[in-house]
Order: structure tokens, then sequence, then C-alpha cells
């Protein structure tokens, strides 16, 4: 068999340590794994009345609870969710307003919709911050029919948390629909749509909620139900856009598996904001830049490192040197080849870990390795 | 944790018996179970282009040999591959073809993509078989543009293959582009869409290919490369209709750790189909009368069982008095409350089991249960 050989390294890909299974999901795993195993006790043709395992209960009553949507249902990923929102709306020569720290997703989902897309900027380095502002300028600028705006919260590269509610209140003001893309922060840390004000969320279990992918949530307020959940012409029962039943199999249900434990862990979420800012501190002393909001509000951070980056044009292993001796250190997830720039994320490692990880990058600068 | 009953017992859903994991396929699964796994060994930002687990190999050697494509691309199922094609191919006004026994996601897929739809009729009881020539019939009468017809190969209602290398000739003649839905094909008998002629076609694997859902295959020939995996215009080595990365996860591995054997499997169709005959033929000893082509060329077989429906109009269970008779039997697999009309899949039961659930039919009815 192919081995995983990171399963027994800490992982500090921002990808892989909200994903990991917890043990019940990884027992749901083997019991669930066959092919469609979920649909042996489907009575109804839709995924999300099964009773057994209890996926009604979980779409209906305890998912709505816990991200504050009146309605959800599940997707293959977050990005499937925001592009079965994008094409919902999607009318001619209309646009939606992404803000620049999107995931590439979001920009592929309006392509794949039909959809122009416009920018909101962000600021510059270090912070990369999207300003609330920026929305209603963009907004005003625009001569087309904007159908949706985006937000990310937080992105994928800095790890940033815009004022959500204030650009809700913006978009609000325009009457235009606002989605939150929360793949990195269902899951990780308290997120309820109803607080924010906003219209769509999406999450991702692969990436948040402790579930073996691919599997996503997509929230939304009750008045949009009729538009994005509409029922097929020919098969009633049946809803367009999820293409029928869209999450379908194991992925679902190691995703409710470990629900009650990502519950009990967005509770922790300050202590994991505590690790990442320690992580930060420690970087910065080692003489990293931290990108992104500073103090850091989320476990994922991005570093620029130009120590790192004048080691690697001497080091042997060259521009791998840094995946190398960090590999050697039982420490994964930072990609081959960078070492200026890239990301790290805390999340869920034990303190000792979080010192283990700053140390290994202090031994590797102070011993000018090659 | 939640149990799966039908794990333990015979299982003749059409929707599971091509989906049991192999034993391969289940040590991946726990290896590779964590959220979004497989990316940690990703270098390129592009999931088909990973070499640990195999996926470069497995997507441009493997299963392009396999089924006969140019290109190959892994998608979350084969509704979603259907979908990234007519999405692809859509244009105001456009319409679609589709067998009348096309799966209802076809229908689906169409809608979602703004298209109208347009239906090849079948015979009628009990046969109920699309006839290459209705295509022509059809597309003779058809005055908007097509952009694309579809075939059902077999359909999940009757299991019924039709001839689709004349389908393939027929669309060609009159150019327009013909779509292969080889869900409950590919994975369980030969098929090759150089051989048929045709120019897309989709697989299943949690359907038909030993894997952990949701996954798909979606194949084509190369002409058709650059409209369906067209490129986004800012990240340019991504995806528009995968999304990027459409099938990410374990689900992907345990699709790559089944397929030596689906490809042994493969070579045993013919016994499949001896299996499935000999079912049929029992089935029809007791007074059922099996719909569909016969004699019958795929394990997904329907029956109509008067018999039955007489009895339950009796039954202290009243119509779940089947559902209960047989999983008392360990048998599961015929949804509860279907008496009249059910569908059954012989696939991978041993010549014992294929005896012991038709006997088991027998002994319900002689039984005259209560």
């Amino acid at each position: 068999m192919f081995e995983r050989k990171a399963r027994k390294m800490i992982n500090v890909d921002p990808l892989q340590t909200g994903g990991k299974l917890t043990e019940d999901a990884r027992k749901a795993l083997i019991e669930w794994g066959d092919g469609y195993s979920v649909c042996d006790y489907c009575l109804t043709g839709r995924i999300e009345e099964i009773k057994n395992p209890p996926v009604y209960e979980f779409v209906h009553e305890k998912l709505p609870k816990f991200i504050g949507c009146d309605v959800v249902r599940l997707t293959t990923g977050a990005r499937e969710g925001i592009f079965a929102v994008m094409n919902s709306l999607a009318k001619k020569d209309a646009l939606v307003v992404l803000d620049s720290n999107a995931h590439y997703s979001s920009y592929l989902a309006a392509e794949r919709a039909k959809l122009k897309i416009v920018e909101v900027p962000k600021t510059d380095y270090p912070e990369y911050k999207i300003l609330s502002e920026k929305y209603a300028e963009v907004i005003e600028n625009v001569k087309s029919e904007i159908v949706l705006a985006l937000v990310t919260y937080p992105d994928g590269n800095y790890g940033n948390l815009p004022d959500v509610k204030r650009i809700a209140k913006i978009c609000k003001n325009y009457n235009i629909p606002l989605l939150v893309n929360a793949a990195y922060s269902i899951g990780r840390m308290p997120v309820s749509l109803k607080e924010i004000g906003a219209d769509f969320i999406v999450g991702s279990g692969h990436k948040s909620m402790a579930s073996c992918g691919p599997i996503g949530v997509l929230g939304m307020s009750s008045e949009w139900e009729n538009i994005v959940l509409r029922r097929s012409e020919k098969f009633k029962n049946k809803e367009v856009e999820m293409l029928g039943c869209a999450a379908r199999g194991a992925p679902l249900v190691t995703l409710i598996a470990s629900f009650p434990h990502v519950v009990e862990r967005v509770k922790r979420w300050d202590e994991e904001v505590a690790k990442a800012r320690e992580f930060s501190r420690r970087m910065e002393e080692i003489g990293f830049v931290q990108l992104g909001e500073k103090p850091h509000n989320h476990d994922l951070m991005a570093f620029h490192a130009e120590k790192l980056y004048e080691m690697s044009k001497k080091a042997k292993k060259g521009r791998f040197f840094l995946y190398q001796e960090l590999s050697k250190r039982g420490i994964h997830g930072i990609k081959p080849g960078l070492t200026r720039f890239f990301k790290v994320s805390t999340y869920g490692l034990t303190w000792d870990e979080v010192y283990y990880v700053a140390g290994a990058f202090s031994e590797i600068v102070g011993n000018g390795i090659n």
C-alpha cells in the first residue's frame, strides 16, 4: 500500500491541521467506507432525510444551530457550495465582487458560472488586509449588475479576518447578497451567519471539521432557499444545484462522527489564537516577518523569512533544504522548495509542539545548516 | 458509533454491489483518511500530478488505457462529470438529447447547465429498450441547436445495454457529440470510449470501481480537452470545470488501491452475466417477470413481482413485509416498502449467494408468509 509518511509527523500545513480525523471518525470510516454505503438507509431519495446514520438531525437541526443558518445543505466542498450559489444567481453580463484574498476556487466558481469578476483590493505588505469600506468603493464604481459579493473569512494566504459584520451591512445597503467563505473558520472558531448578517456561508469538512474529504457545508438564510435549492422540473424531490445528493458516502459519516468533538474544540478557540501568537512571537525573534494581521487572530499564518532564502542560495539542497531539515525533525507541511515565504498553521498542536516547531526553525537558522 | 448492519449482510442493492471496498482500499482508507491527506504531496497545485500516491500515473496512463480515452480527469462522481461537459457546451436556447432511461441526475445536470431537454423514448413494458434509430428520429425532429446527446449504458432502472456503437455513428452523422454514462459499466465490464466511437464517457468509483464515495472519472477524446478542461484566466494551471481539483482526499486513494483488482474483475464479466441470467431464470420460475432485455446482459435487473404485491396486501407488516423477510434471511438491498417492482444486482455474489437469494424469494412466496 501507499504509505503516508506525513501521518506520523507534526503536520503544520494549514490544509491539514483542521482536517485530521477524530478517533470516532476513523471508526466511522471503516464501518461506512464502502461506495455509497450511506444510501443503504435511504428511503426518500434525499440524503439529508436519512435517519440512520443520523443525517436528518445533523442537517436540519445540529448544523443550522452550529453555524447560525436557517437552511443547510451538504456539498462536496466549500468551493462547490460557492459555485452552487453563483450558478443560481448568475445572469448575463452580471458580475461578482470578490475580496482579492479570495481562494483561487472562488475565482474559478465565478468563471464556471460565466460571471465577471471585480476585486476588492487589499492593503500592501506586510498586512494585506481587506478593509470593509473598500467594498463600498468597489460597488459604487461598478456599472453592471452585481449578483453576489464574497468575503473570505479568513483567507487562506495570511489568515486575516476581515470585519465581516461591517461588510455585510455595506452589502445590505446596496442590496447585494453576501457569501462568507468560512472554509478556514467553521469548525475551528465560532462563526454564525445570523450574527454576521450575511446571506450565505460555506464551510469545509476536510479543511476544518475533522472529516475525510471531499465534503462541505452550505448554509443560507431562508429567503434564498427557493432560488439556490430550487427543485427539478421532472424530479420534484431533487434539488438542481445539488444534482440530487451532493455529498454521498463515508466523508459525510466522518463529518457527523467528528461533529461533537468539533463543537467542543471551537470553544477552545482562544487558546488556539494564543498558540498562534506565541508561535509568531518566536518566529519573529528568529528574524522572520509575520505577514497579515498583527497581533494575529487565526492559526493560519504566513511568514517572510529572508534569512532562510539567503541560506537556500548556499545550501547543498538549494531551495529544498528547508523541507529536508524540517522532515529530519519530524515536521511536515511547508511545501518543498519554499523558503522565503511560507504558511504555517498551529491548529490543534500541543503547546510543546508549538515550541518544538518554532525551535526547529531557530535551530535551522542558528546552525547555518548546509 | 453508528453501526451499518447491512455491512455484514448479502447486499443486492445495485448501488452497492460494485462499490464494496477491496482489502487494499480499506487499508488505504485508514492511511489516507484525514481531510485533504493526498495534498500532503502536492507540488504543483494539480491533484492529477501528484506522484505519491501515484495519481499522475493513474490519471495519465492507467485510466486512459483502461477506458480507452485520450484524456481523463477525476470528478466527485459520474453526475459531476456529466455536468462539467454540459456546462462547457451549453449555449442559450440549446438542448441536450437524453435517453428516457437516463439517471435523474442527467436531467438535473442539464437543468443546472440551463439546457433544454428532449428525450429518446423507450419501448413499452416489459423491455423498456432504447433503440438506436430513435436517436436519429429525435434529432431530425428538433429545431433548436443540440449541443450534446447522452446515452446511459446501462441504465440504472433495467440494466439495459443500448447499441452504443450505432448511437455513436448516428450522432456523428449529425455532428452531435455523444456522452456515454457508464456509471454502471466502467469497473464492472469492459468498456472503451474509442471502441464505442463516442466523445465523452463518465464512470463512478463508488458505484462500480470498489471505491469510497464520492468519486468518478470523466474521459474524453482529445478534441474536447481545450473546451471541457479550459484553464482559468487568472490561475493558468487550474481547470475551470474542475474548480481546480475536483476529487480530493481518501476516495481517490481507494480508487487507485482497488484499481488492479477492478482490472482483473472486469475480465470475469461473462461469469457475472451468467450469474445474473441464472438468478433471473430462478426468479421467473417463481412467477416474477424480469423487466428489461432478455436474456439479460448485466447484473442490474428489475423484476415485476405481482405475487409479492398480492401478499403485501394481506401481510401484517403490509408493504414492508418483503424487506423484513429478506432482512431475517441476512439479505439487504431491496428498498423497504417495495414489493411489486424492485431492482436487484448479483454483481460480485458467489454462486451460492445467488442461489441463496433466489431461494429466499422462493421461500417467501412459497411460505405465503404473514
